[in-house]
């Protein structure tokens, strides 16, 4: 079937990743589509550096007005950021008929209204997922998700160079200034960092939430704006003997008598899950009369996690491009004859770590045997505790964790553990996984 | 414009919850949607139980098969479960060339292979957001927000009344039949709770997401299971002393000989988020390749939640029968014609709970000043922490935590308190959030 041609405006960080996601994953993502989504032309100022990061069929040009023009391209994808050419060019490319994927909160904040007007009076979708919160789906869930619902209000971390601030400060007790100096050497704030740490990030990101939210337009010149430059540990160390965290959230609340629309530090109670998100990481609480508080979380900000919510509207336009509405959505996510025949394997062939208890005659050696047979199945022991025996009983509990090993191999070992003489034939297995990715 | 007109089939506990947030946020989805969705005909066999929940002009009948065929209904709703007379009922109006919506994961973990290629000849859509987690929006998160991503595994919390059980033994410890049977005097398991005990429920969910995760048929006679019934307090408490929670996890990954289906009792580190989900709460990881680790948490169960998206399924329905493909979902998620014109509150207006710190000189007296002078502008004091001033020094940290007052009053307050003369100007502020919902 016929591709979808794609334009990139802007082959920086989250252009190189969006460039990449499509190339690696482009057979699964046109099992998904139902056609192959294409990168057409990329349109950046600095030919060399867009030289080196495309190959393929892509042509590379200069000239990103032309590209908003260019009949064979069937989307724009707007990467360069900032409220002037970016503007510009989006207004071009709705203007000529094609639809617009953005990462741009910063231009949906304060433009969103016109350029939402314009998409709508010539018939194209403006795609923004990638604007808030990275790769998290949560305008999808907004937008979608939770229609059922009336959202009474969301509050989340949407930016993460200040949640990692916060996080190395209560962590290690440092200053804002020291912990701003560390952030910006691992790259993970600016040279000028005066949006991200002073909340204005947050707010472009929170004016787009609260729109579609509550169905309000754009309204960032609304919103109060507090940053963290100014907090000192001594209050994160007060809030942490209180059994508080601080973090930097944009809340949005509907109330009787209008919005709130704001972004501070804030105090949350240690117990809450938003509170344990650390480092870069974002996280959104929404909740609706219906379904009460959910939370999404994810990576909110770097290249192939930002270009995930690219790609993600890419598919959903290419979808829309490409189907009767009955089968926009395959019902299995991918197109119906493109199912995988991946077999699903036995439990046996599974491999994870293992918690195992093994209640053994309280007696020298007894480990020894037990470590041996685990080791002649080539398995390994990552922890180990032993409990000392109640008083007047010679029985203990042995406790292990295994390094990741098959089950089969497992089963075998503990069959043969379980034929020592000094070992009671029950033994407790469990599997332990890290779930880090 | 016309409205889409639903038939309800069995209103229990989730059919009674979509009849009712259907009614009651009826403008904000027909704001959404673009048409109003309308409650036509409830089909159930207590008639008088029917009766007792439903009000305005929709119909009870008795007859689903006839409600199935019904000409004057567009959409079909199926929450009676099982997978007897429910797949009937499914195939019966899939072949009227209805649209469907199911809450029911143990039919499609069996045979949702056979529904949805009835579905793709009759060029009908089933949606079964309602069918994984309850009201969290994972389906559409995994079929839709994470389409760029190869997905390399998902692992979630997706039963709620074993959740909480684990939850309860470790936090009382309490042995497993104790808490089963509070959990049900609670009404959180069933009299017969197999089903949610021993993983079969997780099961279910665990192969409806692996197939929209992989592109894979529903495999659930291959799926792996061992249920939390023999789950051993002294387990947990060792677990614990290692540092790690056990969950019942559901977990799906792909690997290059085939894909892991399994449910059972896992050892995650209590670092980890995910194991920090406690009581009837649901949330789910999912691994992607670009976007790495995203989570979506919850409530997986219940009548309003899964409400919620049991409707949003309509109004994915309702959207697509609507409107042409660009405009299926509206820019701000609402139609471009009802957006709502409620003003943004000035910071004044906002009321929330505040941490103060002052620096006050050590003497008798200071404390009653202050509390009097915040108690005059209708402010409570809910903690309070005074730190000995350090040797030498006699100034002295007074930090306060507030109940819920007006911003404009605290700043009124502030104003008044900085004026003593015992008080340091500088006061610090940072206001407090609950979060819960």
């Amino acid at each position: 079937m016929k591709p979808v041609n794609v334009g990139l405006l802007g082959i920086g960080t989250v252009g190189g990743g969006t460039f990449r996601v499509l190339q690696r994953n482009a057979a699964e993502i046109t099992r998904r589509a139902g056609r192959p989504i294409v990168m057409h032309t990329v349109a950046e100022r600095d030919l060399a550096r867009a030289q080196s990061l495309v190959f393929g069929a892509c042509q590379v040009v200069d000239d990103a007005f032309a590209t908003c023009r260019n009949p064979e391209i069937d989307i724009i994808v707007e990467l360069i950021g900032g409220t002037g050419v970016a503007r510009e060019l989006i207004l071009e490319a709705i203007a000529h008929g094609k639809h617009v994927v953005t990462a741009n909160k910063h231009l949906l904040a304060k433009h969103g209204n016109e350029i939402f007007a314009a998409a709508q009076r010539h018939n194209v979708m403006v795609g923004f997922e990638a604007a808030v919160a990275g790769g998290i789906p949560i305008i999808k869930a907004l937008r979608e998700g939770l229609t059922a619902n009336r959202l009474e209000w969301a509050a989340g971390i949407i930016n993460g160079t200040s949640n990692f601030i916060l996080s190395e400060m209560r962590e290690k007790g440092l200053s804002f200034e020291a912990v701003l100096a560390e952030a910006q050497r691992l790259g993970y704030a600016e040279a000028d960092p005066t949006f991200d740490i002073e909340g204005i990030d947050a707010a472009h990101k929170l004016t787009i939430m609260a729109a579609i939210a509550f169905g309000v337009p754009m309204q960032f010149e609304k919103a109060y704006i507090e940053g963290i430059s100014k907090l000192e540990p001594a209050d994160i160390e007060y809030a942490e003997s209180l059994g508080y965290r601080i973090k930097l959230l944009g809340i949005t609340k509907r109330t009787p008598a209008g919005i709130e629309l704001r972004v501070h530090p804030t105090l949350i109670s240690a117990k809450r899950l938003i509170a344990n998100v650390e480092g870069v990481m974002n996280a959104i609480l929404v909740k609706g009369d219906a379904v009460g508080v959910t939370m999404y979380y994810g990576a909110g900000a770097g290249s192939e996690p930002t270009a995930s919510a690219v790609v993600a509207d890419l598919v959903d336009l290419a979808r829309m491009l490409t189907a009767d509405p009955e089968h926009r959505v395959p019902h299995l996510a991918f197109q119906p004859d493109q199912l995988c025949d991946l077999p699903v394997l036995p439990i046996e062939a599974v491999e994870t770590s293992y918690y195992l208890r093994l209640k053994v005659v309280d007696r020298p050696g007894v480990m020894a045997d037990i470590a041996r047979l685990l080791s002649d199945h080539g398995i390994s022991i990552e922890a180990l505790l032993q409990r000392e025996p109640p008083e007047g009983e010679d029985r203990v509990d042995i406790i292990m964790l295994t390094h990741r090993t098959l089950e089969a191999r497992i089963v075998a070992a503990l069959a043969a553990i379980a034929e020592l003489p000094v070992v009671e034939p029950q033994i407790t297995r469990l599997r332990v996984e890290d779930l880090r990715g």
